[in-house]
């Protein structure tokens, strides 16, 4: 393993460059005084991150691309992913303390109810369970959710309702309904970057914009939709990712009147607004939208069961048919199965019961979170309290970058994710994120202090070498 | 619902053209001589199938791009879908012969066996089984498909298996890692609608080959490479849909020449290999693959539980990155629950003894279908015995149109797919596909005559009318 994180290291450092052949597996071993069969194996786990790839009977070459592989990391927020390119190591993955990752611990995941309306449902419709579902989604589920919005102060109808696989697919299918080639996409600066490699993907033009405490600036934002004549807006209005930020009433108002102004639309990542704390302003923006401007996206597994993949839109009137094209030629449409059983979890109130117990969960390691936080945080580092959600945002001093601290990190204790993952061309270099999504109590009370201390002495030496 | 489906048949026919607004409630109620709630419910049954929308204060309007309804239908050959879209009603869904739909009978799904590999994986993996997987995939479900294409004669290795929900999604990701704006895929002409809308829906440009009994022309293929130089080449080398017509041995290999010599790639669709009767030319081009130029793609739920979406592709070395990189972007991964369960599936041998008990079911069907051909087809009609699959592709008479016959065929009875379907520039007016997926025999026993007498009259009034 250790020769394998060293060539590792190379490769990022772009000393072996792509396509680059390593050396050969016995001159290595010979080199480094070590069996043949060690080499082998390092060279596999290089392999199985794709930091390598085969050529039978020539040698192990470097993929292209992989300079990029930091970013892929935590672009997804996919513990396992961060966790098994970090290491394989079982025994170094169980000791982390991982502030990176976004995807809630397995342990609260609620497997007996589920494992129930599964069998229910395999049970009532036998074969029919395994058949296509209509594209747009099970319609008994989409009624479901209908009612289920209720509680958002959302109205809508079955026939608006579109069934995804995951939010990550919502985002893949409006950018195919709505953008094309060239077009402009306005988007929070930092922001989630499955969605910035979802618009790159696409070959759109991303136009960053800051995110503020409460929102972007509207003034700013009048000036770029003047400039660039957008044709979506992508945000996230509470608790957004990575900053945890929320848009005041007053600033989502005048988005609403923005979009309808100069004619674009907005797509709302409804990403945790279940875990906001005591606000009344908690509503997502499609509450306030009777000019069908907004197409709301959720995922229903992101928070309880991220495996799951489901989730849903509510699609502007005009966009309906555009979208239902774009999911058939995405994966034709989501699990019947998944979809049938979710939706007797939510009719039968286990989906109700489950975020009861999960809030409770969060609220607890979100105050443990800000008394740590403004407990140990170093001087000249601060952050904004949240209203909520799992994210908290805390900025270096003026001129340092979170990049560098992250590099000196010993990341076998904690790991967090630099703040730069989250932008597209602007840079903050002084953003760090912290998610308690993956963390036990017990862990913040080790791991914030850890951190904390790190970034001290960080900090003081990146001052003294002025 | 004779109402609705007049208002149908206008929109189709563009007398009510897009954004264009249907009669006020009342004032249709009143010229049809109905109640309101007979024009509320029709509105409605427009409004499920996405052919209108409501304007909340205003009325109904007419869908933009509801002209390519049809298209979609069988576009994607989804029966539920497809049978919602032709009628909602059960009692005309029952007694229509479905020649239409490529999706199995829900009545031969593997039921039981698939609950009890559900049930093993929630008991074993507890919280875990909802949590996300590698992009890549379930490693020990990639280790089992390895295991698995040795059947095949193809050899990988499990690094180079990329997990997929079902095979659409696999178009997808290829077109997003290979393909940019204004590149050029080849496609075979006819060839499965869905792989056109998706790579449409990707801006590039598809040039078409016409689809020959033994595999598309090398020479002219050859020329077209030249003046187009494509970067993929996509193909269904077995019982193709929607023709059944299968590559020969000898233009596989040249196939594999040029793909090499004119450095593209070969994105191999294998639909129904499995479904391939004593031929000894039953194996992928990936089998034949050494310059690793072919993404092989399949399904494993498009028999036998399309609900489910699983598949996967076997990604040439120097795609891995990209694949994974768009796999990530598209929905991050696919249901680990699903990719557990069905890595026991396969390993349990349920897989295997499902595929005989399909095998012997379609092959029975394969037979009685091509006895009633010889049996019933009238003449100036043609077709070409596939090797296998569940494709039968019928030519009507030089100068007919099977659209036409399609719009005059009684479908209440049966109903085929017509071959424009499966074009996207290029025209062979003359195609009808019928597919035996989801037909019974007694079904092909009564249906291929009906549809003979009707395809008999057909041919003879078109013939009077000259």
């Amino acid at each position: 393993m250790q020769i394998a994180n060293g060539i590792e290291d190379l490769i990022r450092k772009q000393v072996y460059e792509a396509d680059e052949k390593l050396p050969p597996i016995r001159k290595l071993a010979d080199f480094l005084g070590v069996n043949n069969v060690t080499i082998v194996k390092a060279y596999d786990l290089l392999g199985e991150k794709s930091l390598t790839y085969k050529v039978r009977g020539s040698g192990t070459y470097v993929t292209p691309k992989s300079e990029s592989l930091i970013a892929e990391i935590s672009e997804f927020d996919n513990t396992d992913h961060l966790r098994n390119t970090l290491s394989s190591n079982q025994e170094y993955r169980q000791s982390l303390i991982n502030f990176a990752s976004a995807t809630p611990r397995a342990e609260f995941f609620p497997i007996s109810d589920f494992k129930t309306v599964l069998n229910d449902v395999l049970d009532r419709d036998l074969g029919e369970a395994f058949s296509y579902q209509e594209a747009k989604g099970y319609k008994p589920l989409r009624e479901s959710i209908c009612a289920y919005l209720k509680g958002y102060k959302i109205q809508t109808e079955a026939e608006h309702v579109q069934i995804i696989s995951g939010a990550q697919q919502g985002l893949d299918i409006v950018s195919k309904s709505i953008l094309d080639h060239n077009d402009v996409v306005i988007v929070e600066a930092p922001t989630y970057s499955g969605a910035i490699a979802t618009f790159r993907s696409r070959g759109v033009k991303i136009i960053e914009i800051p995110m503020l405490v409460d929102g972007v600036s509207m003034a700013k934002l009048e000036s770029l939709i003047k400039r660039y004549k957008p044709k979506l807006m992508f945000t996230m209005t509470h608790c957004q990712n990575p900053t945890g930020y929320s848009y005041s009433m007053k600033k989502k108002q005048a988005l609403m009147t923005l979009a309808d102004q100069y004619d674009f639309y907005i797509l709302e990542d409804d990403y945790v607004s279940e875990l906001i704390y005591d606000s009344p302003n908690k509503y997502p923006l499609k509450s306030m939208d009777p000019k069908d401007r907004v197409i709301y996206l959720k995922s229903f597994s992101k928070i309880l069961m991220p495996g799951l993949r489901l989730g849903f839109m509510i699609v502007p009137n005009r966009l309906n048919q555009a979208v239902l094209n774009a999911k058939e030629a995405t994966d034709i449409s989501t699990s019947g199965l998944i979809q049938k059983a979710f939706d007797l979890y939510l009719k039968q109130g286990h989906w109700s019961k489950q975020l009861r117990y999960m809030k409770k969960i969060y609220y607890k390691k979100y105050l443990l979170m800000i008394e740590m936080l403004n407990k140990h945080l170093p001087r000249g580092a601060n952050y904004y309290i949240p209203k909520g959600g799992i994210m908290f945002w805390i900025e270096l001093p003026k001129g340092l970058s979170s990049r560098t601290f992250y590099d000196k990190l010993d990341r076998t204790k904690v790991v967090f994710v630099p703040g730069d993952m989250f932008y597209y061309n602007l840079k903050n270099e002084r953003g760090i994120r912290l998610s308690i999504a993956s963390v036990s109590e017990e862990e913040i009370r080790q791991g914030v202090p850890i951190l904390c201390q790190a970034m001290k002495n960080f900090i003081k030496k990146e001052k003294e070498l002025r």
